[in-house]
């Protein structure tokens, strides 16, 4: 029975195979610091003071891969701060993913990237945008992100109730990034679109229990998003955010992530 | 024939006929200042300092019905600037339309659109969000938007190469529309998705000749736009920012807009 065992062996890569892999920068790193940190954890830091982001960035900064912003919601956001968080996600080696969501025309989109109060590409490795307006918008981003070494991530699917990227859309945001793997390094989805090791699958909306919230959006667990669903990332936010111990939350997240990647590389 | 020819005569409301009929405050005003303006032209003032955009603003403010910004790209923004520009949409009576794309789950963008740097439900008469999240996103923008009588656009179309608000993408946004239609007064759109005369059809994307720009934008006439599409609103940007003299532009704009919806009147 020996060669038919082997003949089934499909074996999963590991993060780590898939730093060597990889082909962008941002990509690489990603995975060499998921492999070495043992985390699959990104953080999305919801939270509306300066203050509060660094506070955040740098208790729960070991626990995580990647922090997710949304640099428009600080009430009191300077140059400063991103001064201030660039060096955190040195100190802990994290990646800054500001969740911009670009959703525009290709030449608003790098206006909107590159320029006004937040200067997006000066400091976040990595940005996303939905498919939805075409082409043109990924071509619009990477006319300012690409020299400047950044990724993209594509949103391919949502988690929020009654959404309307359904049917061939996930397809469609596919096509669009392999027609530009130079800057889309993957996706943000509910579940793998492909089976090419250099994309990254990134899963919003997670917590330890299913569940939603009063406005649509739509949880599953750790288990279900990397076993299951076979993706790469876990973004928690409320789960961390909220929980009366933030880097307590963050090192059950963590574990709960890479426990998952672990058991999904059992199976063969 | 006399007979026959009443029963033919299908009457175009005109915009004022429309200001009437309309429940929502913005949505009166709008059609009123129409109506009273002559004008249907909306200007998208994609510039990128403070100083320009006022200027624009007070300059083709007598020949516009909404001034629509990306407030996101200006690179000296302060809070004086939305102040300074509430002035001047009394002062000329225009609405201000902050083309901010929301994109994103409910929760999310109730704090992108109330809080930040910008807080841009404090001067923001009409936002616009992509209906691709799902009812959440509007729900989640009424909790801010509805105390404050401001009022939303949602994206049914797009005017980009490649788009994918395809298939049945329009009529699920004109469904949710019609679900919160106390806070969504119409749509950004290419072309007309419903003869109720309550919903404001706005369509981007306008030059006074056919053509597309290097990143996948396709432009329409004001005449294709408003003639045959049966829309309401023409918004231009470059065609008035990018020439020589923005005021002689803005000027033959609202003319040939203005021109095409009065030949609509024609026809019965």
């Amino acid at each position: 029975g020996g060669d038919r065992s082997i003949k089934r062996v499909k074996r999963v890569l590991t993060y780590g195979d898939r730093a060597k892999l990889c082909s962008h920068s941002v990509a690489k790193f990603l995975f060499t610091t998921m492999e070495d940190k043992q985390t699959n954890l990104a953080l999305s830091a919801d939270v509306t003071t300066g203050a509060e982001l660094l506070r955040l960035a740098d208790a729960v900064g070991p626990h995580i891969c990647i922090l997710k912003t949304h640099i428009d919601i600080i009430s009191d956001f300077k140059p400063d701060l991103v001064h201030d968080l660039s060096h955190l996600a040195e100190k802990h080696g994290f990646l800054i993913f500001e969740d911009r969501k670009f959703a525009d025309i290709g030449n608003t989109v790098k206006h909107q990237y590159s320029s006004g109060v937040y200067r997006i590409s000066d400091w976040s490795h990595i940005i996303n945008a939905h498919a939805l307006p075409g082409p043109g918008i990924v071509q619009g981003l990477k006319e300012v992100g690409l020299v400047k070494d950044r990724a993209c991530l594509l949103i391919a699917e949502m988690s929020s109730k009654g959404n309307l990227a359904t049917g061939d859309y996930a397809k469609a945001t596919l096509k669009m990034a392999e027609e530009h793997d130079d800057f889309v390094i993957g996706f943000i989805t509910q579940s793998k679109l492909s089976n090419d090791p250099n994309w990254v699958h990134i899963t919003p909306g997670v917590k330890l229990t299913r569940g939603k919230d009063s406005l649509g959006q739509q949880y599953l667990t750790p288990r279900e998003v990397i076993c299951d669903k076979e993706c790469d990332i876990i973004i928690v936010g409320r789960g961390i955010t909220e929980a009366e111990d933030s880097v307590v939350a963050a090192k059950a997240f963590q574990e709960a992530g890479y426990n998952a990647y672990l058991e999904r590389m059992q199976k063969t």
